[in-house]
């Protein structure tokens, strides 16, 4: 069983050498493409297939195109949520709409998703048919998700379940199919290939929560952005909706009133929305809605039928999401 | 074989009764995708695979997803294309991003496109492989055509041959595609599955070059929009290229003038323009490659080896499509 950072490497060689998917004409469609790829991401996704592919079978090998498609097909994601979140910077660079404009953001990006499956289907791996079922119902769902969370923006009252919900099938399913299509490669047994969804679902909705609690709550040295940008921008994360539900009397009154002001400074609101947060223990219930989430992920784990030794790499994986300050 | 208008019905048939993949939560991505793919379109392309298909079995049944597949993909084309081209109506309706917003004309035609894989590899039709092959090959080369129709909005010097390149990328291959595709699910052999594939990429090319002429000398009675749309936008079609290449002294002067000008009244400027055209008979060499187009698509029809009596129905429609005035 090989480690997260040898199968990073091998998918940071493979998008450097399959510069043929990129390096072509028009310029316009295939240079944004290449500098979307280009970002120095964790590669987690695709991490993920070789890794549960690997728990099957030595031939971790025949993995190893469709992680790429995965890996592209999540920067995909990235690239159109960009357009719509109308962000300005991704990993400490300009975003590709505002490198390029609109029309070149959606167009390398339908590109990109057509790639992925392209792909996938060169490589024709075994049991394609299904890899490509699973694959298709995990990438609607990225879409559905991205949709609620739309439309979570325009209405106020989102109740925890709903949230859930929506980051399940923006965040989660995107992992856990990441890590089912690996296992089906790998030639693993339909419980096995489950158990390792159940593992990516779980994970992926702790990963989600952790990510919210730190932007509130993380050290901004090692966050590596500002904290409190959620607050700012009123994003309906987990410890806001959970507050929204409590809060009472003289606490929901100052709630909906920085929610809504207009005037207030900027430190001000963060640290008054914190201190509601933590009156309300919100942070408590998160962490506590996180372990809950990290646990039934390690018994999906613990009940795929290899030995423990080669599931220590998936389990060392969990444990460092889980711990981590950024 | 069967007639057009038997497939055509089929293909409605099945848009109406697959509602389950379109009327689904949350509404605002499946009620546009619903509504675009309820737009009254000619349903070429799906037709096309079905005829394709029935070449060579009477079991055509199993392309008939396929093909949906292959409308959801053009009407994604179109969808996002709308976006990037700001079109307000389409087929007499407002677009998606006009009737509800850019946003939701992104995803909802992300989704689309992953449907489209989707029906395909559902379907599980004979040699999914090489059908998925073949549609990921020319869903890009739609993306590099719709790319190089943007790039040539930016540059005054477009030649003929890159007109005729980039129309073949973004309207002939997802006709070729869409036979190709077709005959492979009957079982076409690789020489009659090609041959289809050159007739689509010449009647498509011929197709376009007849939209552009009805553009500028159709008859706005049976045209179905008004005559001129093109000259107004100074796009660069296959005419106005030629007429910039051909034209010399004062008609070359009139014409930069024309399209330089912001204050000549938009009827005055239709009849100028046309009126060059005529007189370098760019009418004419239009109609020429059209037809020297038509003839190739016929000649590759002529070479698929089935009995002739079967291939009447895709004759008619190339004949169809030479003749119409709409």
């Amino acid at each position: 069983m090989h480690s997260f950072t040898f199968f990073q490497d091998i998918i940071n060689n493979e998008l450097h050498q399959n510069k043929e998917y990129f390096n072509k004409f028009p310029t316009l469609l295939y240079e944004p493409i290449e500098y979307t790829l280009g970002m120095k991401g964790k590669r987690i996704r695709p991490v993920l297939t070789l890794m549960a592919c690997n728990l099957f079978t030595n031939d971790y090998e025949k993995a190893v195109k469709p992680a790429l498609g995965i890996e592209i097909f999540h920067n995909f994601t990235l690239l159109h949520d960009d357009i719509m979140d109308n962000s300005s910077m991704r990993r400490g660079k300009p975003t590709i709409h505002k490198k390029y404009n609109d029309n070149i953001a959606i167009l390398s990006g339908d590109a990109m998703s057509i790639m992925a499956y392209k792909l996938i289907v060169d490589a024709n791996p075994p049991e394609l048919s299904k890899v490509l079922s699973e694959f298709s119902k995990m990438a609607i769902e990225v879409c559905e998700g991205q949709q609620y969370d739309m439309d979570f923006e325009e209405i106020t009252d989102v109740r925890p379940e709903q949230y859930l919900e929506m980051i399940k099938l923006k965040t989660a399913v995107l992992i856990a199919g990441s890590l089912k299509i690996g296992a089906i490669i790998g030639g693993a047994p339909t419980l096995d290939a489950e158990a390792l969804y159940n593992f990516g679902i779980n994970i992926g909705l702790a990963f989600q929560l952790q990510d919210d609690y730190l932007d509130s709550f993380g050290d901004s040295n090692t966050f590596g952005k500002k904290i409190g940008g959620d607050i700012t921008a009123n994003k309906k994360t987990y410890l806001l909706i959970k507050a929204l539900e409590l809060a009472q009397g003289e606490n929901k009154t100052s709630l909906l009133e920085l929610l809504s002001s207009t005037n207030t400074e900027e430190e001000t609101k963060i640290s008054r929305v914190k201190h509601i947060y933590t009156q309300l223990k919100v942070e408590e219930l998160s962490k506590a809605k996180m372990n809950e989430y990290y646990s039934k992920a390690i018994a999906a784990l613990d009940s795929v039928n290899v030995e423990d030794e080669k599931k220590q790499g998936l389990k060392y994986f969990a444990e460092k999401l889980m711990n981590r300050q950024y």
